[in-house]
């Protein structure tokens, strides 16, 4: 490990849950890193992690655990990347290569963009292994296209609010983190017409799977629930 | 094989192109199963299968080659479908499991749905295995996300006409089969205000990939275009 060459940060999709849904490239690329990134969402799971253990045996890697709180207060949250940031690039310049399994796809909302962002600026190689999302695997697990031959399809983090006017375009809709919400998506799903099938998808891959045709009650819910709704 | 018992129906999510994108899960589902349906798109192009033979050995299966001619005239295309329909039953009827690759994820845009409906209505088991969509594949390929954290994300079949009001909603857009229509993108892009970030994605995964920071040129584009606008 020359000085002069620094290690790549790769952005690993480890899919929804079941480590057979990741692909051969992603289990290649965690194979061959020298350092692994846990991300340790909101102060214990390591979700990611612990699919991509199932599929490769990470035993002999360097793993490294970083607290991701997602408490939503921005200031707090910066200070946290910037840590992150820190001790991934302290690796990337020893010339180790790093990866990150992502849960679900790491081009939809994920956090890992954030971190790269600022290690491309900071001139360090980004490196992004697509994957299934959570809600490509939520439409197989209903055994339902998620779309219709010409109209479009909005993937929606339900949680942030203002349901009612995302959900005013024609088209099929994903709503993601839907567990968060699920007493607004009855009610805005009560008064919107044309909707012909709903399908709600919790812990999709994942322990305690639930498929159902229509939404959850609410006491049913669970953070990693899918909601899907077709014209 | 008894008389009795019927072979399941698999759409097996191929990714977008690189073999190495396929999930575990698919190769398995290919390596077993007894029959594979090859699309015949348009004439001329397997490209699913394609995909498939680079990961898995398929000289031993016996491959039913379909056309798949997406003429648009909805009457032929029934026609065709209800043919195709035909032949996989006889095979699923004789107990024999059927596979068939679709290019990207099998719940986007994918015509097995068509198929899938009527032979489910038909009595037979569907079983749909998800994969990467081309529009993460192409995000990763230009090194960016696809979603900002309270924005939505709107799957677009560009082709289909009426860009200009697909395109109202706030969030970030894939424009899909983008090749079609790049005069009508341009026109739309012109206009529209908060655009930040356009990438051209064409080829994604496949020979002649090419990766462009804005719009391609319209004499550059071509079937398997996707474009990628952020606000």
């Amino acid at each position: 490990m020359s000085g002069n060459i620094k290690g790549i940060f790769y952005g690993v999709s480890t899919g929804p849950g079941d480590p057979e849904l990741m692909t051969v490239k992603a289990v290649r690329i965690l194979k061959k890193a020298d350092s692994i990134v846990a991300a340790r969402v909101m102060g214990k799971q390591e979700t990611a992690l612990e699919i991509a253990k199932q599929a490769v045996g990470l035993d002999d890697k360097e793993i490294l655990s970083l607290p991701f709180s997602m408490s939503g207060k921005r200031e707090a949250e910066k200070k946290e990347h910037e840590n992150s940031i820190r001790q991934i690039e302290a690796l990337l310049e020893a010339g180790k290569n790093v990866a990150m399994p992502v849960l679900g796809d790491v081009s939809v909302y994920a956090t890992w963009q954030y971190l790269a962002e600022e290690i491309q600026a900071d001139g360090y190689q980004t490196v992004m292994i697509p994957g299934v999302t959570s809600f490509c695997a939520a439409a197989a697990a209903a055994n339902t296209g998620l779309t219709q031959r010409d109209l479009p399809l909005h993937i929606v983090p339900a949680s942030y609010g203002n349901l009612e006017k995302q959900m005013q375009p024609e088209g099929n809709y994903v709503l993601m983190k839907a567990g968060k919400c699920m007493d607004e998506i009855h009610r805005v799903l009560e008064t919107k017409p044309g909707v012909r099938e709903v399908f709600s998808i919790k812990n999709c891959g994942l322990p305690g799977e639930v498929v159902k045709d229509g939404l959850l009650e609410n006491e049913a819910y669970g953070y990693f629930t899918t909601v899907i709704v077709k014209e």
